[in-house]
């Protein structure tokens, strides 16, 4: 129950105007959480993704993620996609980790790709332009946009665990 | 009336499986949008978000911000606080177009910024780590995630308009 | 900016301890902003749903919807449908209050008929039972949630304006 | 993982356009999640909303709720507050079954009271108008919203189990 108590000692620490920012601590929390994952799943309809990403978390030590086989397409009708991709993932499997990929908004925002917990929290994102933009192959946008995810919360490839 | 004929066929195509990832015309439907925005408030407590906004804005030839004066310390106990803010400031204001900065997810997540429309639909983002990866000033942070929302909708400084 | 200013005094009060509840006033600017509405959209497949929601709205002195003819079937896979296809109006229109019926949750939770404005705020709502529990007509059912919807606010059928 | 599966299936029958709407075998699972829950919480700053629901849960023959004492006031600057409040006390405990009243929407819409299950998705609600609107007692409104919405899903008090 790690989560629930930083997020319930953040949460006081705001209301009490005491806040000063995310702590070493909560980043570490939330490498424990994705090292430790057990199941993780990845919404799609196709393999191409999970390839991908899987070599991305096998150069930072990470555990293999599987493909969850569910059309995802209806979530392009939702406010922010990439998100009602992870939560159709979420409700549909018993995944402790659900990294889902697609449009951060409106048709033009470009791609989110987003690591959420077993309760739909989001714990870690990497995004990308429009491919009008980047020009990027997918294979190269998911490759990016997941390192930015890991290094944002502090993985190092070189240090590989 | 344009983003809602844009968002009706992005739909269409998705629900016919002829989708093929966002068109030029669609970036450029956003960045009309923001060089169009008669009232962009940025929802904060103090005014040095929007001083630095406004220079990013200004270096990209965009219309001044203003800051709406709402306490968004709240914002903190929802799942994407920085969303939650850009909500309060549209559910509080006249707004058409919204900037708004604060935690991507649980604490640990890093922050990011988001550009929203009159209506809330999300046109663009930034994201930077916590402050103990990245070690910027929050100057620094919020200018590189507004010059990392702007350029990649296609915003160039360089082109200044 | 009824609304606008109306949610911000709200809002002032719970942070500061002194909301007593909601008010007459918040409830008849609730009531204004429906009897002058000009564009009220029910999104559905077909007319079924409109022609009832129709004899309910005449019945209580305001004004007709038209239905807004798109597929909202996808709404289904997010947490609230009701609410997702509410949204989905939202963004492919340009209405100033839409009614939109749906599921409330998870598979077996009911019905939710909700009332949101031109930015999606949540008006009034009427709801029922699965079909399994209630055994009523779809026609009777959201004849119904429509009446409670609208009693809930205030509006009486006796009094028709 | 009964839900899970049982979403999945709902989701591939509105796919293919089979759905008939909710099923008894929908409704008895959600009945089955509420009886056998062992950790029912409800957020809230004193112990009068505990107290009638406990009356209501056991006239139903259902298990006892648990006050979670967390600071809820500030979910009334988000879209939905009573989901909102139900959100904070999901992330800040271990509960497999969250009972949440707060407001619909804006002022004047009224309350909402829901469960909601380990993940945050909707079981079940009831609603009442707001107080100038209904005159009844704190105690009554909330001992009346929870009865139906124990009725939606079919529980029925004379059976007490």
């Amino acid at each position: 129950m790690a989560f629930e108590k930083m997020i319930h000692d953040a949460f006081e620490e705001s209301r009490n105007n005491s806040r000063l920012g995310d702590t070493t601590d909560e980043i570490n929390e939330i490498k424990e959480y994705i090292k430790n994952a057990k199941k993780i799943y990845v919404p799609n309809k196709n393999g191409i993704k999970v390839k991908v990403l899987n070599e991305v978390l096998n150069k930072y030590g990470l555990p293999e993620a599987e493909i969850l086989q569910i059309n995802t397409s209806t979530a392009d009708t939702s406010r922010i996609p990439a998100l009602a991709k992870a939560y159709m993932a979420l409700d549909q499997s018993d995944a402790d980790l659900i990294i889902a990929r697609g449009r951060l908004g409106i048709p033009g925002s470009g791609s989110l790709l987003i690591f959420i917990d077993n309760k739909g929290r989001i714990l870690t994102c990497g995004t990308s332009p429009s491919h009008p933009i980047h020009k990027k192959s997918l294979e190269q946008a998911v490759y990016e946009e997941a390192c930015e995810a890991l290094e944002k919360i502090g993985f190092d490839k070189r240090l590989k665990k």
